[in-house]
């Protein structure tokens, strides 16, 4: 019989070793990229379990949990981005990826509902085509760092209309479109569009994770807010929501979406003369939204 | 108009103060284990995303990764659990919840395989049914930390073939219940069986965490393992494994349950009148196992 060389102690699995040992197992990974990201995901993991000492009971639940957010994906729906989103990692992903700087216009969380083209209009046009809600002039500017306007800028818009809802939720009860618009600013960078006052909804509840928030006496909602994708060439296009100061639950949104360069008032103006002029019956509240792009100088750096 | 209090910039999202905003989030989580439990993995989670500095790219290739290995389950597969396996957090919890304490048999993983009853056999009975393989008479004791022998101990062991199969994964190849036994130690908490050498086997790689351990060069495989399971009144069960010593993949098994202590060396014996007595043939191998069961206070301490 041949007598073998013991295992080596370093190698195996150990309470102390394990991020160390399950780490090295990656070490052979070809991509370095992959490989520093599975190593750093090692160690925070193993950190985790070893902080709270996950019990057995625990941990299958963990298994349970994670094999039914899989299983409540869809074509339509996607489970895990919404764990990601009230979790905090998905704006954390976001602003990381998106560091405004200085005067910058900072960005937020796409959301699922940018899932149609918004139709081209002209400017001034309204949105709400179902003429449901609280009207609302929308004003504002695109321009660089230096106060320079970014003439002709795309600014897409989505919202929800005043019950919450965004109009791909609502077949058949909003006009198909409703409350999205793509607008061109003009030769000095403007915009202006008519709408209505979005409100609060809450985030998907009939899954794992609306069972999460409520184990954890959580509510589900999102502040009100209008979604901008501003864009022009020279410039990093910005993804980001305008949210309607002092509204319910500005404070907590389910998916941390809220920054304060965000959030703007939207106030009451009665004046018959200036609703005449924007086409809104008076009064009608009004948001302005200047937006500074920063310049995109990836192909000079390229 | 009224003017609204701005939303607190303490209470809002920022990459500074993430963790902090989103384990607040919990802050009113009704149970206080549950409330622990997320607080840390908030942390954690959000530690490894600024770690690494996760792209947004990176990001959607993560929730992609985990939709899939949601949907990979079924009744009859647990690709989470694999996953847990892979990353070393099964053996994590396993080892966190089963610290053995100096002198008592070490514990490991118990595997997806344990999933049909072994058979009670008499001491000394054959498991290999169909005689396939290098004979083996596996011996062993079981003992109490003082010493003492655990008389009518039960020993619940089962194993691969000489192929890497278990039974339930070649109905048909294999009798059913083949090399599974449950057996009842004697009044000196001795134990004996006839088997075979198991074989190496890998672990299921057609699904997403395959695709993880070929896209970071690791192998799949778990080295040569005989499972056990060791109860009696009045100790705590242990579940765990006999490694084959100087076997292959033994310093890299892929799920990171080899622990140096549950390695043994399987020497080959010559002895026509042993072989005779063992009723194998000759020559054949041996391995043998002393168990060390702790005593379960949970009783007098609940």
């Amino acid at each position: 019989m041949d007598s073998h060389t013991p295992p080596d102690p370093a190698q195996l699995f150990s309470e102390e070793r394990s991020a160390d040992v399950v780490a090295a197992s990656f070490a052979r990974t070809p991509d370095p990229r992959l490989r520093r990201i599975l190593t750093s995901l090692v160690r925070h993991l193993h950190g985790f379990v070893k902080d709270v000492e996950l019990t057995e009971r625990e941990w299958a639940a963990a298994i349970e949990f994670l094999t039914a957010t899989g299983q409540a994906c869809t074509s339509t729906r996607q489970e895990f981005i919404l764990l990601s989103d009230v979790l905090g990692a998905s704006m954390l992903v976001e602003t990381i990826n998106n560091r405004a700087g200085e005067g910058l216009t900072e960005s937020t969380v796409e959301g699922p509902f940018h899932m149609v083209a918004s139709p081209p209009r002209e400017l001034g046009a309204d949105i709400a085509e179902d003429g449901k809600g609280t009207p609302c002039l929308v004003t504002g500017s695109v321009a660089g760092p230096d106060g320079r306007p970014v003439p002709a800028a795309a600014v897409d818009v989505w919202q929800a209309n005043d019950e919450g809802f965004y109009d791909v939720q609502q077949p058949g009860v909003q006009p198909d479109l409703n409350l999205r618009g793509l607008f061109t600013a003009d030769g000095e960078g403007r915009f202006w569009f008519r709408s209505i006052v979005p409100r609060h909804y809450p985030i998907p509840q009939d899954g794992p994770v609306g069972r999460l928030l409520e184990a954890t006496a959580r509510h589900p909602n999102r502040p009100a807010h209008i979604h901008f994708e501003v864009s022009a060439p020279g410039y990093r296009t910005v993804t980001t929501h305008l949210f309607v100061a002092g509204a319910p639950f500005i404070d907590s949104d389910a998916v941390f979406g809220v920054k304060p360069s965000l959030v703007r008032e939207f106030p009451e103006v009665d004046d018959p003369e200036r609703a005449a002029t924007a086409g809104l019956p008076n009064p009608f509240r009004t948001v302005n939204f200047d937006v500074v792009l920063r310049p995109d100088t990836a192909d000079l750096e390229a």
